[in-house]
Order: structure tokens, then sequence, then C-alpha cells
């Protein structure tokens, strides 16, 4: 049974396991759930997670969610294709997930406040809470940058990467979508500019960006 | 070289840290750090951990901070000590970390904003914000309770229980010294009633429980 992908064009969640799933080549069928068509609070999804929300798998009936979940169990689940998400070691793979666990509680809630003024009309943005934002965004990857260890945040590429990656994409994409004020590029340290082009020119990254991104 | 477990009385990011350090029987030192002596944002401890927070263990040179990481660390550093924190079972070690993930990303926030109120001054509470705090609570808990699977959440004890005891804890905490009015056993259906009672029978459970809690 071919393992299925619930995911949302645009969640920084589901994202990091669609980098997972194509990082580890594995075959799966990807189920685009519609968030303004409500299809992630329906019946029928709700019966698969309760808390209505992607990423999801179900990989022969067993159903997961919550995004690093996931990730840390395709890579288990699945060894031996492609370099693990984490690393073998017991002392690097404590450190990927250390680093899992700082953007989530560290860097994504301070990205978010910078997206919700970006999603307001213009007329009702408070410049001070972007310039408020903006400081606490690049500070937050202030602290990756110091303790990056090679090309990735860990040496090598690991969920680590995949989990920060879709913060960066977003402040580029608001930028040019919705606020320019947002200056993406001032917000990453030049080590981070250059990881982002890495990640970006990974041969599978073009199937995982979000389809509502693309342009004719 | 003794582990050193970096902790803060009354910190639930600690205490899980604790309860698994003392499930799996570790010798450990403890360094209790005061916040409010600032003592986590000193200069010798930023040094250890640049974001000034515990817990943290110094494992024979191998710092980690990050109670997740910290927590999954031990169980696979010292494997064979207690029973695991992590079931063996891939699909059962993935659901543990979906709850643990549901914990920090769902829960938490939650609780956190009851205590918000409860740590105002009683004329400063909004009682609608109390009462939307508390059904939020309730809410979340119901969702673990829907989950659990035997008499500890993912059937038997582990790193899932820890996590969440410490907010349960909290809760019935701040109902008997600061805010009567959040009649905690309201909040946790009967099933998790029994579950913290359990959790609170565990032999080495008064070891861990907070200094500054304790009563002449």
């Amino acid at each position: 049974m071919t393992l299925k992908f619930y995911t949302g064009s645009g969640s920084p969640y589901a994202w990091r396991v669609h980098l997972a799933l194509e990082h580890k080549a594995l075959a799966y069928e990807t189920e685009l759930l519609s968030f303004s068509a409500g299809d992630t609070r329906k019946p029928e999804f709700l019966a698969l997670n309760p808390r209505g929300r992607v990423p999801l798998i179900d990989d022969g009936g067993f159903v997961l969610y919550e995004s690093t979940a996931i990730v840390e169990y395709l890579d288990e689940a699945y060894p031996g294709r492609g370099a693990p998400l984490f690393p073998g070691d017991a002392l690097q793979r404590a450190t990927v997930r250390r680093l899992v666990s700082e953007v989530a509680g560290d860097l994504a809630p301070v990205v978010e406040k910078l997206l919700d003024q970006a999603f307001l009309k213009p007329e009702e943005r408070m410049p001070d809470a972007v310039a408020a934002a903006r400081e606490a965004v690049r500070e937050q990857f202030g602290f990756f940058v110091r303790a990056m260890r090679g090309p990735y945040l860990a040496g090598s590429l690991s969920a680590a990467d995949y989990t920060l990656y879709p913060y960066a994409a977003f402040l580029f994409r608001v930028e040019s979508t919705r606020m320019p004020e947002v200056r993406a590029a001032e917000l990453l340290p030049p080590e981070l500019i250059a990881w982002r082009e890495r990640i970006e020119a990974l041969p599978f990254f073009p199937v995982t960006y979000p389809p509502h991104w693309r342009k004719a």
C-alpha cells in the first residue's frame, strides 16, 4: 500500500515533511487539501486527525500527524534511503532534535508575528510591530547561524534544515507578494543566504514547492 | 564524570527532564538555578545555553538543552535503565513523539494563558479570559484522554506522560496557592485524574517535586 501524504499548499509544517519524503526518495501519493474549502475540517479528515491539521501520513494504515514526529518516523521506518535525516551518532542526533525544537519554539513564533502583519491590509499594519518582528526574526536567525557546523545546520543535511527552511522561504515570499518592507535578505546572515540557496538547489526541491506559489 | 542537570524550581520543561532522569535511575548532580537571582542570564550559563534557559544537561562535556531533545537523548544514551521512555517499536515511538509535540504545541500554550491570569493580582484578572482559558484547557485534556491507550497516554509509561504531567500539576498548584477559580479537577477528565495520581505514586516522584512548592 502506497504511503499517503496529506498536505496543504503553503503550510511550513507540511513542507518539512514533503522535503523529508523527497530526501528519502520514498514513493507516496499526495492528497492536497484545500484550507479555503475547509477540507481539514471535514469529518473524513477529522477521523484521521481530530485536530484537523496537515501534514498527516497514512503508511499502510498507520496514521500519524505532527510534522516533527512524521519526519523522524520516516527516517526510522525507511532506513538506508538517502542520508539519514537524524544522524546515527546519538550526540549529533540529539543536537538535530535540539535545533528542530528551537525552530518550533523560538523562530516559528516570531516569523508568524511578521506574517500576521503581512496578511493585514497595508493600512492596518503597525510599523512598530513590523519593526519589532523583523528584529526578533533577525535575532533568531542569529542563534542558528552561530550554532551552524558546516554547510548545513548540523554539519550535514538533516531534519533541522528542512524544519528551518520553510520559514526562510516564507519571508522572501511575503516580501515579493505582500510586504516589500520585510526585506528578507537583511534578516538572514550571509551564511544562511548561502544555505537557503543550497537547499533550493537540491534536485528534488522543485517538487516540494508550494503549488499555489508557482507562476504560469 | 557525573551527568550535571541544570534546573530551575517550577519549570515544567525542567520537571519533565527530572522525571526522566529519575525514571532511568541515572546518577546526576543537580545545579538548581534561581530565576529571581538571574542565574540563567549569567555569562557562565549563557556560555552553555545562549538562550539562557533550563533545563540543560552536561553529560561528560556534551552540553544539551531543549527538554524534548534531552529526554530522548537520555533514553538513547542510557538504554536498559528502566523501561524505555520511547518504546522500541517504531510506530509506538512515533506516537509518543506525536503526543509530546501536541503537549508542546497545543496544551502548553493554553495552560500558560490560564497561568498568566493566575499570576496577575486578583483585581487585574479578566473573568472572561479565565473562563476562555479554562475551557481551552479542558478541551485540550480531552484530546489526550481520547488518545489514551491504557493506564498511561501511550499505553505504558513514556516520555509523553512526563511531558504532560507538569501542566496538570501546575493547574492544581495555582488553584491552591493563587486562584481557586481554576478548579483544576473539573478540567481533567476522570481518567486523567487517575493518571495524575498514578504519576504521583511513582516511587521517585517526590524527588522531582519543585523545591519551592514544598511546605515545612
